[in-house]
């Protein structure tokens, strides 16, 4: 199996997102991590689809992981579709039943349970749309040319 | 000067773009390279500003490389303003004037001639800024895990 990721240097929540991010890809959903909507909001991943479809998976990597996160409320206004991605050790009867699941490990995921669909208004939807770009470009852009930050305003 | 890139291993135009790339970052627009917006028709560079602004710079390394290109009034319906990026030693007269020029190398850039601007109709920007968005998205996953290239369908 490729293995490209020094797995010791990464938290685990970043390990589940490696595989939702293969498993989403397979789907035709582009991903990034990390993306920041609003100010003092990140989200572990956003995805978009083909039709500009946008969905949001929180990697929760245990129990103590999901019970600290007091703002994923706030991430539902930001997709159309809300998912958790959790390892198969998970209690998942912790999550709450109206969001998404996926089971995922570093290598590949799985979606259990589609996310109920809250679509996006279309001014909401273009921004997104916009940030998500942004965010990618100046990730790709950093991948193939290091010492372009210097250049950043 | 950073310089993480070996030099000898790429195409001179490609040397350019790295150039334009960062220029534009300081102008706080955010780019790829190599974009397809439609079949057939690859663009150098796309940058997208702040407001959503389209910007495609064609690099051109020589006047052989100019002449060759018979595609690039193609060009012109994918983008808000079109440049062409050339080193100081090229024959910038062969240009049309009606066109934006910077002039580049491998490290920066500067934008000598402002390209007039030809307004993008608001369906075909939201259609470029999404394809912008999943191009970047892939370049940025490709680059953050090799192994996902696997999962595409």
């Amino acid at each position: 199996m490729p293995d490209d990721l020094d797995i010791s240097a990464v938290r685990p929540g970043q390990l589940l997102a490696r595989g939702v991010c293969r498993h989403l890809l397979s789907l035709d959903f582009v991903s990034v991590e990390e993306l920041t909507p609003e100010r003092g909001l990140r989200v572990d991943v956003m995805a978009m689809g083909r039709k500009g479809e946008i969905w949001v998976v929180e990697c929760k990597s245990s129990r103590a992981d999901f019970q600290s996160d007091h703002k994923w409320q706030g991430y539902l206004p930001w997709c159309d579709r809300f998912f958790w991605a959790v390892d198969e050790a998970f209690p998942v009867e912790l999550l709450p039943e109206d969001t998404g699941l996926i089971i995922a490990d570093a290598y590949d995921a799985e979606i259990v349970r589609m996310a109920p669909e809250a679509k996006l208004a279309p001014a909401r939807r273009k921004k997104l749309v916009a940030t998500f770009a942004r965010h990618a470009a100046l990730r790709a852009h950093a991948a193939r040319d290091p010492g372009a930050r210097l250049w950043a305003g």
